[in-house]
């Protein structure tokens, strides 16, 4: 069901702006060309705009703020909106402090995003305006709330309808809604949590599918999802068959994205579309 | 003898708050997460006592200094005094610059650290409160002199005199020593020197270890080392095996690190306690 | 032809500033190490004279440009020049925005530089004092213009004769040129630029070569270009042969270049020296 949208980004190489994390960008800048996309990193506020111009997509990770890329995260976003390029938002641990909640709000007052990416704990922080997360991880209470649920899916409804985005929310079971439909995504393993950066991954090759398919947003986020989350699910096969560890887990993420194929896919999904 | 203090980290998935360096940043979230830890990278002044206040233990590594993070590493130190949290310091290339300096004795004048982790020339400069190393790694005169003998131990314990901390010495020979007691542990295999970050991944694992352990602070820091240690050396064995390089032996580290279990490792110790 | 070269590193283990981007910086640390130099990141003002003081050789790559470390850049390299250390600039994505072409521009009027390397577009852009690229990737129209052509050849010579730098283009095909000598080598693999920071690992064991071979800089670069190039050919088939992806082929070709030999690299060799 996602093979236009993945031949899109293959045919299109689209050139994704990102304003990411130090912790895990070389993580993006290697999935989104695994995905067949381009990175381009750039956070210094003269030059965002320059640089969002030429791309297709523009990727806003808050996991390691500063004053200094706030204001990049601003423009480049104003100057995305302005050329109609979509955004995405992952607000990395929004709730933790209050420096993180006030930007993540001041971004989605000032900026208009096509994608909000977050676990339930983040999602949940974000329609309440605030709220607590337990660091970068979700909260297990939320989990226990919201996970495999309806509730999970009204929340981030919710959130869609405050914002106007569509909104993914990942955990063992991945939510991606829109005003009119609802992909439920059951692929991945839960060691993919014990390495840093998949989600942060999974927002920036989300760059790449959404800018290569503009007009396919939300089909576009769930192919990235589940591109993602089979990767996941491959690489773990095959680092358990090799008595492996988290240290090539990860190697083989970026493998099993970079070789990941239209009709493989299909193989492997375990999706629900409501 | 260190399984009690693995299965708390294991059973408390501690939070970890790293101000730490970008050249190896990822290699030690993916550490404390490979040791059950749960790590949060935050340095931005505004939000980072809100970050170390969730956190169990903070990591401060001077290994990329600016001055902008300097005021956070002090504020969050501050903070995590204020809160008994432990506070574990990585004085990377100390000596190599007036700044870093300046700054590790600035730290130590104004935080309390409950550990201070570095190789033979850095703890050196510490105790000399200045002097010289060749960047990051440590100088061969140095290692002949103190390596494997009374003169490393005596350091240590001048500099856990002089801070309070428990301090432990990194090489081919490692120390971890307090005002009480001394570990010397042989595990380890000097090609882990020929990838970087292996000395920032213990200090971020240590966060890991002693935030769970707060009531053993140095047996915890010898915990860390032996299982930092001892992954090298079977990361080393798988690689040679393989016929890899630095690559694959970057990766096997992680996955050792992230399948140790308190029998491996017992078997593989070499430790004396003094 | 490159043994001694070779050996140099070996011998000296120099020891490298970058002052570099955040995307690949763990990359061009671990890729000095496995050429046998010892990397040293340092960005910020107040230190990098201090830092490059005890350093064989600089390398400035402006990446992730931002207006802190453009005057770490500039102080660095005057320093640099003063002390007689060979300065080596990665322009990426110079003509991408404004800022990155007049950062480039000034660096070029400020530091005197003895290495230059580049993409097509890159070295173009350098050559025009502007021009656009696509992002950090070279434009297929200049690909198509340059690429293993006597144009390629021209356009380094004229930047050559502009900066007075030895002059690398990196490609399908690669040029080193000086105004007397031009090396042309057709090692490495298309699938290498589907990892994140090949080039940037370049231009960081450059500043190891070039360190350890002042008397020798083109030949140096080419040795460098020819060890990166032919270490991913390795990782590639090597990759091939086990079923992996961009993943593994990234941790390969550390492996290939840490285990690089003179005698190796001289069976593979695709150069022609003109």
């Amino acid at each position: 069901m996602f093979e236009e949208i993945m031949h899109h980004v293959e045919e299109m190489e689209p050139l994704v702006h990102c304003i990411t994390n130090y912790v895990t960008v070389n993580d993006c800048a290697n999935a989104i060309l695994a995905v067949h996309g381009s990175p381009i990193m750039a956070d210094e506020e003269e030059e965002v705009e320059d640089i969002t111009s030429i791309c297709s997509a523009l990727v806003i990770n808050v996991g390691t703020l500063n004053k200094r890329t706030i204001a990049s995260m601003i423009r480049a976003g104003k100057k995305a909106n302005a050329l109609k390029h979509p955004v995405i938002l992952d607000p990395v641990g929004v709730g933790a402090s209050r420096l993180r909640t006030e930007t993540v709000l001041q971004l989605l007052q000032q900026v208009k995003f096509q994608v909000i990416r977050g676990n339930i704990s983040e999602i949940k922080a974000i329609q309440e305006k605030g709220g607590l997360t337990k660091g970068v991880d979700a909260c297990s209470k939320d989990i226990a709330t919201y996970q495999d649920s309806e509730e999970g899916i009204q929340l981030a409804r919710e959130v869609c309808q405050q914002t106007g985005a569509s909104v993914v929310i990942t955990g063992a079971c991945d939510y991606i809604v829109d005003a009119t439909s609802v992909y439920v995504i059951r692929n991945g393993h839960a060691m993919m949590a014990r390495i840093t950066g998949t989600g942060c991954m999974l927002s920036a090759i989300m760059g790449a599918y959404v800018g290569a398919n503009v007009d396919h947003i939300t089909q576009a986020c769930a192919c990235a999802v589940a591109c993602m989350g089979y990767s996941g699910e491959l690489a773990y096969q095959r680092m358990t068959c090799e008595g492996g560890g988290t240290g090539t887990l990860r190697s083989y993420i970026l493998d099993a994205l970079s070789t990941m194929q239209p009709k493989r896919l299909q193989g492997g999904l375990k999706i629900e579309v409501r």
